[in-house]
Formats: structure tokens, C-alpha cells, sequence
């Protein structure tokens, strides 16, 4: 699906271009990172662990094979044959400006140049350029290996051209239609920060608190639905314009302080810091990473569950990611081939006996795939359910681990379908198998009934393929 | 643990009144509810349909007995005996006065008097009051029933008895320690608010651009670590003080229109009600309300899987609800009494299988909870593993339905434990049985070991009271 190998070139290597080398990397991409800090490979380095341990999590399958990185000494080197640029400089006009001078001078023509900017418009970083519709604001969110949202500011075939890339490799690309300073998200941001300031500086509040206020309350609402949907809601029967009309007027009210900045005097930094000190130093920051990320995939898997927002996404992915087509099936049938997410682990530090259960689940449902007992069969009616599993636990697995299901399709007769699993590691021990029989079931009348005659037989004539394989020894 | 039954009366029946009757009904709490709008009755059973669907499923275990709902023609019988009474009315500061005076001239004068004002200092709302110590700001945040933030505000002694009985219900409780218009929270929703109208009216974004914006980015970090932790981490190893000399400068750039307040025109209100309609038009009100329910609790969920924000908050409550002790061990134990959660189902609509699995080893931890192998015990290096499960599946379970699951154990000699659990539904009708074999380990070589001796005694003890029992007949 993916075709040939494509390159992505990575100007500037910190927080935000080792997010976006990594996002490339293990989505397929060859990457070519150009960072003049002599710290760079250690850097990246730290960046692509962290993404590696949670990006894969995401999905239900495998992601396409690791690209290769190479560091590069000279921008030249970085971006020749590279089909996007992706430059992550610090905010100097000046500096990006040179930056894209030597991009052009050795970058193929068709090459999208991305700019991470938080700030600047289109406009004002394509002041001297060559070719300036092909440069455009590609701002990402840290970290920019898991949160999907890029703004794309630019020329339209430019922003056309580049939302379907970063689609492929699961992001969200948001076309804004106008440019202004600091596109959309971070204007929404900046006014919480000035606020939060202001609250700090007056004594009206502590970072912490003011976190608190956050992630207790509203934040969970923002996560999933936003600040208009969220309303809309709010504003109950009586709709949205309703809802403007009670809250509008506080917009007159006193309640902000935003009419003025506050001044980031020495004392006002130094107090921040410290109650930041106060509220998360018992973590280091590569801890609070690690938090953050895990956090963050057991959410956005959560709303996956829900096929909703950031979780539609990912389903949308998986969708593209569907691997299990065209098997020999004169050998054991590869169900299952994933790595283990964060969400499937206990207090005992390993994956929880149910999540064996989940793997069975969903490798029976590849399988189901196979006969054509797909989606669309079920929304038709009917479906297979399980009666009856016996699973044997043969060793432990921890998050991040890859596990890969063989199925033997012991049985599919009439209405019974019996399956044999075995789930092995990624050194190829076995962690577990299972015997499962489900039953074809009418969804209407929620009781068994025959399959459809071209399930029948496409589910015969694999149960004879199957049947040239050893019995498994331990039924 | 929760003594005798207590009284909250709701003052106010809207979409906040009602959620925080759904809260204290829930919570086990009468509530005692005043609304002269002919509607109530109609409009809080929708506001408790909506919680009876979504609050039991963010426990592992049974929320106390609902309590006892009574709606009252008059302010004077609805405070009468009551401990919390809780002001919700439309924010006009001489309506709110002449309800406290009602309220204060019928009420115990021990009753905590929260007002869940978004604007109003608790100096304002206590100006003509008797006891004006015990008015004080419960501000909660939509939908009441499942955020869990309540901003507090007024004198420390109130505030104090006030955040007890939240923590108890719940929620959290921030208290704010100097009173200002708006409290925090709303400031900091406030600034966004003003800026996203600017943003609307300038034609640079739409709603649903906007949302995105947000549920894509800044949202999924906010919901578990809110503004200033997220930028300590963005800090990186450079810390707090280096992230804000960086970003601190973008405060004085014109990246907001903040100093400016937008003219809310009919024409911009209809602006904003039109694009609203576009976005999210194609569900109803109630259905959008679902949608959010179901999203937040698998959110807070997945948190409490990870021990972080919201989530650990679930789990401390889970902590004092743990109800499974001093049992009768010459009956099957019961080893799970929950409600099953939206997380749970699948494609097919009811639970997927591998939750059985999660309840069996529920029910497992249970059990071990009793012999004294519980969560010191395992700290301690040692625990119980599961080896084979043999499950039959017997009938359907959907989302919100209650299941209880009994346990007669089997075996506990030497390093085995077996037990035979059957889940049933809340008719009493079987759903499915497990025949389950742990093996006690050691975590530290994760081999098998014995178990200490006061577990074996336990174990040996437990099991005698239950040879009692009849055979399970599936085995």
C-alpha cells in the first residue's frame, strides 16, 4: 500500500523535529535528520525510544517496517531526493529564511518544505524564496509522534498535496484557510497562558491548581469534543444561539485580565518554576514523557473504542493497515500480528489474562474476515459468537512486546466453527494457546442458525487446505 | 462506611441542578429537589437516565443504594433536614439573594449552602445573609455527574466540611484560596471563549475547525496533565524557567485580539448557530449527550488504568467501596457485583468475550484479596498466575447491565488454587462459568513457589467451609 520507500528530511532535531523524524520513521520513511548540535544523535535518540514504545500501540497491527535514519552532516546532504522537508529551527525569521535558501539550492523541485513554525504565516517565511509555493506552516503538537493534529498553512495544491501525506501516516491535517500570526491552536493557547499568568502573578492560584482546574474539569470535555460541540450541548434544546445569548454577556464582564500583558518580570519566572518544582519534580522529565505518553495512547485507544475524534482516526488507519488478505492457507493462518498497548497490562507488571482473551477475539474476527463473515455480513444480520474457550497460559508478555497468532481452523461445518490459536513471542516462544468454538448466530433472533452458503464453502474448502497440518498436540 | 442516609436539597433543576441531584441520588444521598419550571420532573428523570447509564461504569464495584428522589412544590420543604442544599438557579445576584434568605429562614443552620455560580465572589452572594459562613461557591463543571472538579470558595471551615463530603461523592474538590469574579477555571475557559468568537467572526476558522484545533492537539494533553505540566515537559531537561524565557516573548507579538472584546451582532450569532448546525446537526441533543457520556468514561477509565488525574481519583474511590469482606464462606463468594461498562462491548453490541475473561480474573483477585494474598502481599514479591481457564459462554451481556459473579474454590492446597466462578446477569439467569487454575509464583524468578503459611491456613480453611457446597455440575 505504501509503494516505494519515501524520504522525509528532518532540519533541526530537538523536541519537535525528533517527534516528526520519528512519526516518518515509523511510519515507513526513510529519514535524513540535519542537526548541527553535536548532541543530536543522542537527542533523537531519546525521542524515537519514546515513540517507539507508544506509537505502535495505537493500532491493531503492524505498522509498516521501520525506515532507516541517517544523520547527516550538511542540509545538502539531508534533502536531496527527499519528497518532504520538514524544518524545526528556532523562531528566527532570519535563520529560517537562510535555512530554506539552502533547502531550495539542493532539494528536488516536487519536494514539500514544511515549516514547524508556531508562529509566523506563509507569507513571511516564503519572503525570499524561489519556489515559494512550495513552502508552507506544517505545525505540529508535541509530542508529534502520538497527538495526530498539524495545521497546514500555504499555497492549495501545496496544502492539498502534503494533507495527504500526513493522512497515510495518521495524522490530522487541518487546512487553515487564512493566514494569521500563530494559525488557530496556538491563539487559543495563548490566551489560556496570559490568563494563567496573570492568575499565578496575582496569588489567585498555583500551577498545580491551575492544572487541577484543568484536567478535572473541562480538559476531559476539549479532548474528545472541543469548545463548540461541548456548548452546543451545554445550550441544551434550546440550541447554540440560546446558549450565546446566557453567556455572551460575561464577555463584558470583568472576568478576564486580558486587556493587559503581564510583564515576565525575574520574580514571576522564578515563582512558576518553582511551584512547577512543587507540582512535578518528585518526576524527572523523561518519567513525566513516559506519563504523558502512556496516558495519552490509553485515551486516544479509549476513544478508538468509541469511534470517536482522535480515536476515528486511528480506526480509519487500522482500516488502510488490514494485513491478513491472501494466505496460504495449507499453513497455520497468521490471525494476529501486533505489538502490546500500555492499556492491556496489570498491577502484576504483565498483560492481563483477559487481554489473552482480546487476543483470541480479535483473531477470530480475522479469520471471520477471511470467509467473508466480515462487516458487512454482520451489519447484514448475522455473526459468529463464542461458546465455549479453553486457554492455556504458557508464559507472560509486557507492553511493547510484538505477539503473533497462528490459527488452525479445526472445524466449520454447519454452524460450529472451531479454531485452535497458538500466540507466540517475538522470539518465537509460545505464550499461550486456545481452543475456542463459536457458533453462527442469527443477530435478530440472537439464537444459531446456518451460515450463508458462500461461507459453507469458502470455510470447507480452507478446512481441507488445513487439513495437511498436524493436529495440535495440546487438545 | 457511608453512616446513616443523608439529605441534599437541589435548588434548581436545570442541566446543573439535575446533575447534581444524579450525582447525590448515586452517591446514596436523598435528594430533595425545587424547580417551579413545569418541566422538571421530565427534564431531571432525562438528566438521571443519562447518569444511571454512565456513572456506575467508572467503579469496578457497586455504588451504594440510589437514593431516594422527592420533588417538592416549595424551597422550604426541600431544605427542611437537609445537610448540603445546593443553589443552582439563573445568575442574577438578587434572585440567588432571595433564595438564600428562603433557604436560611427553613434550613438546619449546620446545612452547607453551596452556589454553583460560574461569575459571582462569595462575598457577593453572602450580602444580606444570616450565616453568611455558610454560603459559600461549589462551582461544577457539565456534565456534573461525571466531572469530577468542583472549584470551592468561601470561608476555610466551610470549605473544609464541604471538600469531605465531595471526596466522599466523588469529586474533586480545588479550593480557591482568594476570591475572584469567575473563580479559575472559567477565567481560563473565558479567554478561550473570547478568542475563538474572534476567530469565528474574522473568518479564519469555523466551529468544527476550531473543535478540531483543540480535540486533536492541545485537548488529549490537557485532559491528564493540564497547561503547566505539559509545558515543563515541553521544557525539556532545560526545565520550567528555560521554557518560559523561550516562550515568554510571543506574550507581547499581536497573536491575540484579546485586548479587544468581539460585538456579539446577531450577525455572528447566527454565524456561529449555523456552522454549529453543520458540525454537529447531524445528532440530537440527547444523542450528542450520549456521545460524550460514553467518550468521558472510557477516557477516565483508561486514566484509571494508568493511576493518573481522573483516574487515580477513580481508583481511591474504588478503594472505599471495596465491598467483598466477611463473607459467609459456607456459600459460594461472591467475587464480583458490578455494573459493565461501555468499554466492554464490541462490534457485536454486548460484551466482548475477553471481558469475561477480565471479570474471572477479577473475581480471582478477589478471592486472593481474602486469603490474604492483596496488594501488600504482592508488593511483598509473590502472587498468584493463572495457568488455564476453561470458559462457556451461556448469554449475552450489554453495556450498563448489572452481573454478579460467585466463586466456590476448589482447591488450595500446596501452590494451586481452582476456582469455579458463574456470572450472572441481575434476573438471576447464568451467563457464563470459568473453571480457572492459578499457580502461586514468586515475581522475583517468576517461578512457582509455595504460598506463606497464614495464606495455606486460609486457603485450607476456606476450602473445608465450602466442601459443603455441591460439586459445580459443569466441570
Amino acid at each position: 500500500m505504501m509503494g516505494a520507500r519515501r524520504k522525509a528530511a528532518i532540519i533541526g532535531g530537538g523536541v519537535i523535529g525528533g517527534g516528526w523524524a520519528a512519526r516518518f520513521l515509523l511510519s515507513g520513511w526513510d529519514v535524513a535528520l540535519f542537526d548541527p548540535d553535536p548532541e543530536a544523535a543522542r537527542k533523537i535518540d531519546e525521542v524515537l525510544g519514546n515513540a517507539r514504545r507508544s506509537l505502535p500501540a495505537l493500532s491493531e497491527y503492524q505498522l509498516p517496517r521501520e525506515g532507516r535514519l541517517i544523520l547527516c552532516d550538511t542540509i545538502e546532504a539531508a534533502v536531496s531526493d527527499a519528497d518532504w522537508i520538514q524544518e524545526s529551527v528556532p523562531e528566527r525569521l532570519d535563520l529560517k529564511h537562510s535555512v530554506f535558501a539552502r533547502i531550495e539550492a539542493h532539494a528536488p523541485e516536487t519536494a514539500l518544505i514544511g515549516s514547524s513554525t508556531s508562529g509566523f504565516p506563509p507569507s513571511a517565511l516564503q519572503q525570499r524564496a524561489k519556489r515559494p509555493a512550495s513552502i508552507f506552516v506544517a505545525h505540529p503538537f508535541n509530542p508529534v509522534y502520538l497527538l495526530p493534529l498539524v495545521e497546514l498553512v500555504g499555497a492549495s495544491g501545496t496544502t492539498g498535496r502534503a494533507s495527504a501525506i500526513l493522512t497515510e501516516i495518521g495524522m490530522k491535517p487541518l487546512v487553515v484557510r487564512r493566514e494569521i500570526e500563530a494559525h488557530i491552536a496556538d491563539r487559543l493557547l495563548e490566551a489560556v497562558w496570559r490568563e494563567a499568568l496573570w492568575l499565578i502573578r496575582d496569588d489567585i492560584a498555583t500551577t498545580e491548581e491551575i492544572d487541577d482546574a484543568i484536567r478535572f474539569g473541562f480538559g476531559l470535555r476539549w479532548a474528545q469534543m472541543g469548545l463548540f460541540e461541548t456548548y452546543r450541548i451545554a445550550g441544551g434544546e434550546a440550541g447554540m444561539a440560546h446558549f450565546i445569548e446566557q453567556f455572551g454577556p460575561c464577555l463584558q464582564w470583568p472576568w478576564t485580565k486580558l486587556m493587559d500583558v503581564p510583564e515576565l518580570t525575574d520574580e514571576l519566572v522564578l515563582k512558576i518554576a518553582n511551584q512547577s518544582d512543587q507540582q512535578s519534580g518528585a518526576y524527572s522529565i523523561r518519567e513525566l514523557e513516559r506519563i504523558r505518553d502512556d496516558n495519552l495512547v490509553a485515551m486516544m485507544r479509549a476513544l478508538k473504542g468509541r469511534g470517536w475524534g482522535a480515536g476515528a482516526l486511528l480506526q480509519e488507519r487500522d482500516a488502510r493497515l488490514k494485513p491478513y488478505n491472501d494466505q496460504d492457507f495449507s499453513k497455520p493462518i497468521i490471525s494476529v500480528a501486533r505489538k502490546i498497548p500500555i492499556d492491556w497490562t496489570d498491577y502484576n507488571g504483565h498483560m492481563n489474562e483477559s487481554r489473552y482473551g482480546q487476543v483470541w477475539s480479535d483473531a477470530a474476527d480475522a479469520v471471520m474476515t477471511m470467509i467473508g463473515a466480515d462487516a458487512d455480513y454482520i451489519k447484514g444480520g448475522r455473526s459468529y459468537f463464542t461458546v465455549d474457550t479453553h486457554t492455556r497460559f504458557a508464559n507472560e508478555c509486557h507492553a511493547g512486546s510484538a505477539i503473533e497468532v497462528t490459527t488452525h481452523i479445526l472445524e466449520g461445518a454447519g454452524k460450529k466453527l472451531r479454531l485452535f490459536h497458538e500466540m507466540r513471542d517475538g522470539a518465537g516462544g509460545l505464550v499461550a494457546s486456545c481452543n475456542q468454538l463459536l457458533i453462527h448466530v442469527s443477530l435478530k433472533t440472537r439464537h444459531s442458525c446456518q451460515p450463508a452458503a458462500e461461507i459453507s464453502q469458502k470455510l470447507a474448502a480452507i478446512v481441507q487446505q488445513q487439513a495437511v497440518l498436524p493436529k495440535p498436540e495440546k487438545l
